[in-house]
């Protein structure tokens, strides 16, 4: 098949560059354009990008020229890795001009047409598209994915709500550098040092967008999942992979084996972007952990280990994931996949 | 006064050279003797320490010839830093010599006779010492200091206990790699990297050791607080200072200023070990961090912050202590000072 | 006596944090001013700042009201930590009003009039202060302390060049990020990594202002010395503390005996932040080392190690100084106190 | 072709997961044999090692039993990743058993007839082996690569020799902790610090291994290259790749364009592991810098940046290099596939 033609708006900054990391040689998708703000519009993309990845800068794209975000954009799809600061109204512009667009920014993560997607999770959201507005109009609409640190404990709550029902969560995070973006923690904030805090509503999102997620499909509305999740988040000087520490309190009894079975059982599909196995669970302890864990399928799979009984909700486990791949482009990427896959264009 | 002649057991290591720093010209004590394995007696300090400690080897201390640490001491305290492989028998038997026995290790601290000691929570507990049977027949006897985690956690609990009960705790820690001794974490394993583990029993001692110490002296035996701690721990790429992440059921109903009030009223004592306020709150997000917080009254106050409502359990916040201080070193020695004070020498 | 009254400059930033913190309780000065950018002017300081330091910030500073820099200030002598983008004209400017500026910036240190000064060295160029015309007019006048770097390489070049005489030098630095002031260097810049590169000229400085420093007073001028210096700068992940890799060609023969001595034998003063000795030599090999020697003598002598023979040059040899103390404000207060014992105000 | 069958000396090491790590999937090249020292032989390899690569231990490895050293092994190349102080009589008695020994380890290194090599520098040098007794007897011998930060210097000197001569070189280096091994360097010494000392002779091999490889083979010795080199070692706190800040006085003039050019134009091969282009210079400054520039080519190729004139020598740069891919088992790995291609086993 042809390549379908894709724009980054936010081109410039950390999420924006990962997303042309991972879109190089893409079987689905060709960058067709880049954008950002006004201040870079004009200019030749490796003029102005501060570039961070650590693979070289693709050929192809060092000599695009940087387009302005809300300008008519040769692509069909669009990949926004905008600063919240913009996000809201440039990607409403430009789902009215008839984009799809594939969001990782937080504004309408939370907008009752929008759907707040992870796909092997709750690909049925993806019917709320048809209630946009603009979908009806020009064909374009918003899909947005989680939170960077909200994809890691959703899909461990997955299966556990699916299979024996959640009464109650209490999660812990330790959450690396690279979410903050560049230029983010200062060093000297951070280097052998942790932060308790992490601007922005963090913990606000880590108790709320998993109830989304976990919400059934009703009437063409999203029933919240209805069980409480209270956050403590933290900044740790880790580079990639948010660690998440969790207990857990189940409506059902559920034995050690049969969470394991369930976090096993969770489908995935055959897209590109989809890990073979979406949750690896490690029988050692110590693990996981970011360095050794956090690229496990590409950076698309969550890792879980030290699943025990917790003595005051009933288990409790750590989770880590890539949150700048499973947890921002990676997980855009997959969006748009699924869309391609089920003719969602 | 004379100054008290005090030995420390097992001075080449990581405590034992915390204790030869902190006690460099403490107002009671003076170092008379410093003792290790068979391995290193003989020789002098100097020649066999591979010195950490970031200020100078104190000079009196440098060609002092180190003991074997079950010989004659010329001491009357011994504070001990031995490896738990060790320590129990070696304590019993210096005890059982007469001497008075100050212990960081963790092989007596659930002993029945054994007080385990934050002297401003639980001084009363030091009269478990009259029955011990070394006591009775020599003189000697053995008291212990918390884990170095359990102290941050438990004196953070204590003001909640004793004003509004505590029903549960869900505690996750975030632990320096102080903590771990010398050679201790293998930079490979921890630089940019953080570990969901901790060996020889950590999650098990925070989870019982706050139990004691909040206990009550009853008719000579300490009935254990009846509560339930569950605990997560990571070594986080942290120098000095073990940060806890903590949500807390009460058993009455507390506002935030009553929290607030019952933190800020935890008595100290006129000791030079002793905080002059032993809990300082923070009322900025992202405090405390252990760079800038851990040496908060040289490390041995606790600061906490971000004290805020939980959704499942009733409040939670983040607190932080310096763990070779307040949770090793200067514990056995603020120890020590309550028994001079209270002439229980 | 009375303390002298002192203002600081650019009292916000990293550097003027640091003279707040080292000023505090000083025998001589007593902190009446502090001053900033417009921005700041007419808040108080704990409104403003973004306090970095490891130690609280001192509470009678925390409700000063914040000054512009360039009004009257009730101050005798004013500390300059102003960024190089203003310091140059505000200087000038409160030189001619009659303050005695004494500043860590870089603009004025080459000007032939003001003298660049590391007072066990070259105390002798106090004299330049009365060439210059604010100091016949209103009796202010500018003194400036070296770069960061710099003061580690000249101090440890000083006795070789006394005693030998240098004939070429090639350094290579390994600089630490608080040199970079705050926010600096990014997180994800130098976590786990190495820059080969300072902004702002930091090779030519290193390159230069040792040959002013080490020059000689020679009919109302100083004469740069008459040897070549070749610098390679990095920023390493160190908080603090600049460690330089040096070797050197002498002009005359040196046995490591007499370099040693040479090292030893420099001067020091009676003065509150002088060193009792400039230079610590250390005979073991893998020192000095940052976070154990960078606080010597409270930051302010030099550490040396690894001395040995170059077979290129003549010796080579690793020496460690603290940037921000001995390489920024305390060399400042240095200077300051130097002023004071000799009448120079 | 069928794969040739290689054996790993010193398999559960931090450089032997590297040599299984890197053959993985190799076209010329399969493990039929892991070996290590008594301790570990009989178990099968997961019980034993302590996996610290990033990526997956491969599973047709994890269950593989581990052999002795110097026992019988069905393979034809053996890579060589022992310890020092058992490589030297080791790898000896295995050539004289009739095997290729491919050594990353330090003992034979030196040996008249041993050659060092980095094939696109000196790949006649191969033909020392048939000097080698055991290669008349058996067939076996023994081939070697150099130190890895040698690696890094020598290749950036090669063409700098070859077209303009060299007459001196300083080198300071800053290497990453995984050139230590496992568990290698405490965090506690290296966290946030750097340690300007390498154990085992590290400046010796820097000051002597590149003469032997940048040496002529002139009837049948090594006539080493005739310059000096004065090196300077230091730890630095990164995690791969070796970074080195070198000096350079030349015999004949050169001018930057022609350094580069002499940099562009050293020989590669058409090998797996043979970069495309050996150097790869940098014209921005900041670079090269370990996270983002250390797997340029898979880890096979050197960085450079920096070039600019030394006043004291000629021209300084800075390159860097993987120390455990193109400076250990990457390194071997190029020698035994230059050995396949050449009809050398």
């Amino acid at each position: 098949m042809d390549k379908i033609k894709v724009g980054i708006l936010g081109c410039t900054g950390a999420v924006g560059q990962k997303f042309i990391t991972l879109l190089e040689g893409h079987p689905f998708f060709e960058i067709s354009e880049i954008a950002a703000s006004e201040r870079s519009s004009g200019q030749k993309y490796k003029d102005r990008v501060n570039w961070i990845e650590t693979t070289p800068l693709p050929e192809n794209i060092a000599d695009m020229v940087i387009k302005e975000c809300s300008g008519d954009l040769d692509a069909k799809i669009l990949f926004s890795a905008l600063d919240s600061s913009v996000a809201g109204s440039v990607e409403t512009e430009m789902a009215n001009k008839g984009y799809a667009v594939v969001s990782n920014s937080k504004n309408h993560r939370m907008d009752d047409n929008v759907p707040l997607l992870i796909p092997e999770l709750n690909g049925d959201h993806f019917a709320l598209i048809d209630l946009q507005q603009s979908k009806k109009a020009s064909g374009g609409y918003i899909v947005t994915n989680p939170n960077c640190a909200t994809v890691v404990l959703a899909i461990t709550l997955y299966p556990l709500h699916k299979e024996f029902g959640i009464e109650s969560v209490i999660v812990t995070t330790m959450q690396a550098i690279s979410g903050a973006g560049y230029p983010g923690v200062a060093s000297l904030d951070i280097m052998g040092n942790l932060i308790p805090h992490i601007g922005g509503g963090e913990e606000e999102k880590l108790e709320t967008e998993p109830l989304k997620i976990l919400g059934a499909l009703e009437n063409n509305r999203i029933k919240f999942a209805d069980f409480k999740i209270s956050a403590a988040v933290n900044r740790v000087p880790v580079r990639d992979g948010h660690t998440v520490s969790v207990s857990v309190k189940l409506k059902n009894k559920a034995s050690k084996e049969a969470i394991l079975k369930a976090f096993d059982d969770v489908q995935t599909y055959d897209l590109p972007f989809s890990p073979k196995k979406l949750i690896h669970y490690y029988d050692t302890p110590g693990r996981p952990r970011p360095l050794t864990d956090v690229n496990t399928e590409n950076g698309m799979a969550i890792t879980i280990g030290n699943l025990r009984e917790c003595s005051v909700l009933d288990w409790k486990y750590t989770a880590l994931g890539h949150n700048t791949i499973r947890g921002a482009a990676g997980a855009a990427i997959l969006n748009a996949e699924y869309m391609v896959k089920n003719n969602l264009l």
